[in-house]
C-alpha cells in the first residue's frame, strides 16, 4: 500500500462522505436552486463571519474570483515571491485580470506591512496602480508557514486605509488557525475575501469557497458563470463539503504532528538541509545538499511506497493529511531517515 | 409537485447514478490519476471517434476552451447571431480569448457555407483575421432546431481548405443526433473540436466532454486548470456522467415526442405563433401575440404548477427532459392550451 | 498626376502647416509641458463645448480609449454591423478591453434608439451586461451617411437613463456637421466621450482628439500611455492640427459637392447600382452589378491614374478630399462614367 | 534659463530637424507608402543589421509589440526586476498580452543566464510557461548600467537553445554601445527584436524603432495598427529621425561625461550615497542619507533652476542629454555639491 505524501489533494472522500453524496438534495445551482449547496455556503459564511459565500470547483478559481473583483485591467497587485497566484494559477492574474503582480520576499514566506509599503505604485498617471494585496496563510511553498493574526490585521488596516482591497488565499488557512490556536473568524477578519479549500486538508472531493460581503459574493456569481464554474446539480460536491467543514478542522492537529515526525526525520541527516521552525503545519519543505538530488531521491522513496514531490531540482516536499496515518507516517519517517542516512 | 419545464439542466441524478457516485473509484485527476474520469473521457472520446477528451464542470467552459485553443488574441470567430456562445457565456470569447465574434443569422439558426464565407475577413493586415467557425447543434435559441450533417460536413471541408478551425457546441449534441437518426460520430466528423453536456438531457448532476485530437485535449488539460477546473476528485462526477453517457442517449426520442406534444398544443391557439417546423428536438420557443406578455404567462403557469421560461418580454421557451414524464407533458399541453384560449 | 480618391487619409499637409510644423513651440507631453499641444487640446475642447480632451496618433487609438474608458471587461457594447470600430480597428474592443460587440443593422448605417433598445442585454447574473453604444457619424462604410441630431439626442437620453454611456466615433464628424449644417458641438452634445480626426478630411498629418469630461480625459491619459501613444514633442504634430482644426472644416462643402459629382457620373451607369440618396457627405459606395468586379475595375482606374479602393469584391469607395480639386474630380468622373458604360 | 536634467526625452529639435520635417516627403504610411518612413525604418534595419523595422510613436509601444509578438496570453516573461517594461508601462505585459513578468533582481540591473535559469518555468502542464526574456540596455532605473556583449550573448545562445525568445529594451543602446565602444549591430545580434528609441538621447522629438526578421516586422504591422499606432503622413516625424539616427550616436560621449562631472560632485558629499561604478552612461541615481529628502532635494534645485527627479521618496535621479551644455552640467555640479554640502 502506497502512502501518498505528495500533496493534501489526494485525499479521498470517507465512506460518510460517498453516503452524503448520494444522498443528498440537490437543484439547479444556476438559479440558486441547490438547498445543499446553499447550505454549505451559509455554513461557511457563518464560521466566517461573512455575509456570503460562493462554492466554487477549484481554489484558483475562488483566487482569481478574488483577483478579478477586486482589480482593473492594467492594476498591480502585490503578493510573496512564491505565492500560489503567482506559481500555480497559470499566470491568470494577467491573462485573466490583466494585472501584473509585483512580488515581495518574504522570510518563511511571511509579509509585512512594512516589507509591502515600498511596492505600492505612487500616485502618478503613467504608473500601474496597485489596488489589491494577496496574501496566502498557511504558505504552501514556504513550507506551510503561518501569518499570525497581529501581522494580517495591520496589513488589512494599512491596506484599507489608502483604499487597496485585501484577499486572503487560505486554501490551508483551517491548518493555519489550527497551528495559531485561533478561529478561521478571527484569523481572517480585515480582508476583504478569502478563499479556502474543501479539498485539501479537510478531505472533500472537489470545492473551495470564496467569502466574503454579499455585494461582492454577488459579482462572484457573475465572474464564476464566465470561468465555466457554474455547475448544475453541485450538491453532489456540497454534500462532501459539508461534512468536510464541520469535521475536518478538529483534525488537523494529527496532520500537523505527523509532519513534525518527518521533519524530525529529516532533520537527523547531514544529507538534507531543514529549517524546523518553518515546520508550523502539515506541509515539510527541505533542501538535498547534493547538487539536483530530488528528483532520484523521490524515485526512491517511491521504490518503498512513499510517494512525495520534488519542487525543484534541490528541494523535496512532503505533506501529512488524513489519509496517511500517524503509524504510516512513523514508517515513512523511518525510511526516509535511511534514505538520507 | 412542479412539472418543471425551464430547461434539461434541472434534471436531478437517478438513483443508480446516486449509487455509482458513493461507490465510485476516485484519485486526484490533476495528476490524472482518476480511474473514473478517465474511464468517461476514453469513452467520450470512443463514440466520438476522436482521439481524446477532457472532463469539464460546465459546457461554458468546454466552449471557451475550444476557443482559446483555436485562436489568437484579436483574432475574428464566426458564430450564429443566437449562439450560446455569444448570448451566455458572459463575452468570455472577448473577455478571455480577446477574440471579436462575427455573427451571422442563419433561418432557424442553421448556418450554411454560403452564409458564412462573406463574413471571413479579407487577408489584409489591417484587418482581424478570422480563425474559427462556431456551429450550434442542436441550436438552444432558434429552438432546439438541428443542423444536417451534410451541412455540417461542407462548413468543416471549406473552412479546413482556407485554414480555418472548426467547433461544435454540442451541448445538445445527442438530442440532435437522435432527430437525424445518425450517431454524433457520424455527425460531428469534421470538427476540430466538439463541446457535450452531461448535464443536459442525458441527465448527469455536473459536467461536459470536449472532444478532440490529442494534442489539443493536451493543450485544453493546461487551459481548463487556468480557468479553474482542474477538479481533484472528480471521480464522482464523472462515475454519474458515465451512466449519462451510457444511457441518456436512448432515452431522448421521448423528449422530443414530449416537445411535439407541447407544441401542438401551443399551435391550437390563435393568442400563439408557433413555427412548429422548428420544434425537432427537446425545446419549444413560440412568440405571444400581446404585446410584453411572456412574464405574465409564465407567472401563470407557475401558479399551475408549470414552470416554464420567458426568454425576452414576447417569447416563451419550454424545454423537456427526462425528468418529466409523457402524462406530465400531457397535463402541461392542456394547461397550456387552457391559458392560450 | 494620380488622383488619389483612396481615402481622404491621403491628405498631405499644406505649405502653411509645414512652416507651422517646423516652427512649432514644443516640450514633453508626457509631462504636459506641450504648448502647442495643450493649444490644440484646449481648441479642441473649446469647439466641441467640453471640459477637456486629449490629442492622440489615431483615432483608432481614441475609439479605443473611449471603450476602455466606458466599460469593463465582460461587458457588451452595442454598435452598426458595418462599424469602424468592428471592422477596421483589429478586434480590439475584445482584445484589449474584453468587450462583446453586438451588432445592429442599421438602414444606411443609422441606428435609432429604438432599433438598439433590444439588444440591450435583461440585468440577470448570467448575461453580459450592455455598458456602451457606439455611434459612428458619418457612417464610413454606409457611404458617408449622416444621422441626424434629434436621432442622436434621443439615443444619449435614453441611454443615460438607463445608465448606459454613449460614444461617437466622429473621425468624420465635421463632414457630418457640414452635411447638417450645424455645429459639431450641437450635434455632439450628448455623448460622453467624442473622437474626431485631424487627418483625415481636415488635412493633418497625423493625429485625432478625444474630448469629454476632465475627470474621463484624466483617465483617457493613463489609457494612452498604456497603448503606446504618450508621445514626447507632439507639438509638431500638434502645429498642423491647429491649423487643421481651424481652416479645415470650412473646406469640406467643396468635398462633399464634388463626392456628388462622381456619383452623378456613376449613377448614370447601368453596370452600376448606387444609392444616390446615401451620398451625403464626402464618400462614395457603390456596387458593380458584375459578379466580383470590384478589384479589376480598380484597376483599370489606375491605369488612368484614378486611385480608389475596392471594399469588397462587389464595391468600390470613393473619397474626396483637399488634395483633389474640383477639375480633377471632373476628370475623375469622366473616366469612372467611361468605364462604366 | 532652466538646465532640464529630469530626463533625455525632454530633448527639443534642433533647427535641422525641424527644417527637414517642413520639407519632408511624406505619404500615407497605413499603405507603406511614406517614403520618408520607409527611409527610416530601411537605415534602422541596415544599422543593427536586421531584415526590418518598424516606426512606432513611442518606446513603449515598441516594446509591447515585441511582447505580443514573442508570447501567447497565460505565458511568463522574465526581466530585472527594476525594468522599464515593469516600472513604467503600465502593466500592458498583463494588460494587452495576458503575460505574467517573473522578475530577477540584477546586481545594478545586470542579468546573467545563470541568474535568469532558476527562474525559467518548469515544462509541467500546469505550469505557465515561459516563453520570453527581455533584457535592458542601458538600464534606465539601475542607473544606466551596461550589460557587456558577452553576458548578452550568453543569454541569447541558452535562451535560443531552449526554445525561448530573446527581446531588448533598448531604448537606450546607443549610449550602451558608446559606452562599451562597440556598434548597437555588434551588441545586440543575438536578440529576436531590439527596440530603441530616437527621441531620448538621439534627439528626435517622437518616436522609437523596433528591429527583428522581416516575418516578425510584418506582424508588428497589425500589432502597431491594433495599439492605434498606424499613423498617417508620419514621414513629418521620420524626417527628424532620420537625422537623429544619423547624426545623435556621435554626441552621446558629451552626456555620459557630463553625466559623471555631476556624479563626482555628488560623491563629494556625505549627505549622499552614491556608486560611481554604476555611472557608465548619461543617467546618475543617488540616495540621500536623510530620510525622505528627494522631495525637498528637488524643489531645493528648482528653485535655483535645475530640473531633476527624485524617483522615490530617497532617491534622486539626473539625465543628461544634448540639450544641457558641458557649461550647464559644471554649474548644475556646482549647485548640487552646495546644496549637499
Amino acid at each position: 500500500m502506497l502512502i501518498d505524501l505528495r500533496s493534501d489533494t489526494v485525499t479521498k472522500p470517507t465512506h460518510t462522505m460517498r453516503e452524503a453524496m448520494a444522498k443528498a438534495e440537490v437543484g439547479d445551482d444556476v438559479y440558486s436552486e441547490d438547498p445543499t449547496v446553499n447550505r454549505l455556503e451559509a455554513l461557511a459564511a457563518e464560521i466566517f463571519g461573512r455575509e456570503a459565500s460562493i462554492f466554487v470547483p477549484t481554489g484558483t478559481m475562488g483566487n482569481q474570483i478574488a483577483i478579478r473583483l477586486h482589480t482593473q485591467h492594467g492594476d498591480e497587485l502585490i503578493c510573496e515571491s512564491r505565492s500560489h497566484i503567482l506559481d500555480w494559477e497559470m499566470a491568470m492574474a494577467a491573462a485573466f485580470s490583466g494585472v501584473q503582480a509585483r512580488t515581495v520576499a518574504g522570510d518563511r514566506g511571511i509579509l509585512t506591512w512594512s516589507a509591502i509599503r515600498p511596492s505600492i505604485a505612487p500616485k502618478i498617471y503613467y504608473r500601474a496602480q496597485t489596488s489589491l494585496i494577496c496574501i496566502e496563510n498557511s504558505h504552501n511553498m514556504a513550507g506551510g508557514t503561518v501569518t499570525p493574526a497581529g501581522i494580517l490585521a495591520e496589513i488589512c488596516a494599512e491596506a484599507k486605509a489608502i483604499g487597496l482591497k485585501t484577499h486572503l488565499d487560505g486554501a490551508r488557512v483551517f491548518n493555519a488557525a489550527a497551528a495559531l490556536n485561533t478561529t478561521v473568524a478571527e484569523l481572517t477578519k480585515g480582508f476583504d475575501t478569502v478563499n479556502f479549500c474543501l479539498s485539501k486538508g479537510l478531505g472533500a472531493p472537489v470545492g473551495s469557497l470564496l467569502v466574503g460581503t454579499r455585494a461582492d459574493i454577488t459579482r462572484a456569481r457573475s465572474v464564476r458563470k464566465a470561468l465555466g464554474g457554474g455547475m448544475r446539480q453541485a450538491g453532489i460536491l456540497a454534500a462532501a463539503g459539508l461534512l468536510a467543514l464541520q469535521e475536518g478542522p478538529a483534525l488537523l492537529p494529527n496532520d500537523h504532528a505527523n509532519a513534525r515526525l518527518l521533519a524530525e526525520a529529516v532533520a537527523t541527516s547531514s544529507a538534507a538541509q531543514i529549517d524546523l521552525a518553518s515546520v508550523q503545519t502539515n506541509i515539510v519543505i527541505f533542501a538535498l545538499k547534493a547538487e539536483n538530488a530530488a528528483p532520484a531521491f523521490v524515485a526512491r522513496l517511491k521504490e518503498q511506497g512513499i510517494l512525495v514531490s520534488a519542487i525543484n531540482p534541490q528541494t523535496v516536499r512532503f505533506v501529512t493529511h488524513y489519509d496517511v496515518s500517524r503509524a504510516e507516517c512513523a514508517r515513512a519517517a523511518a525510511i526516509v531517515k535511511a534514505e538520507l542516512s
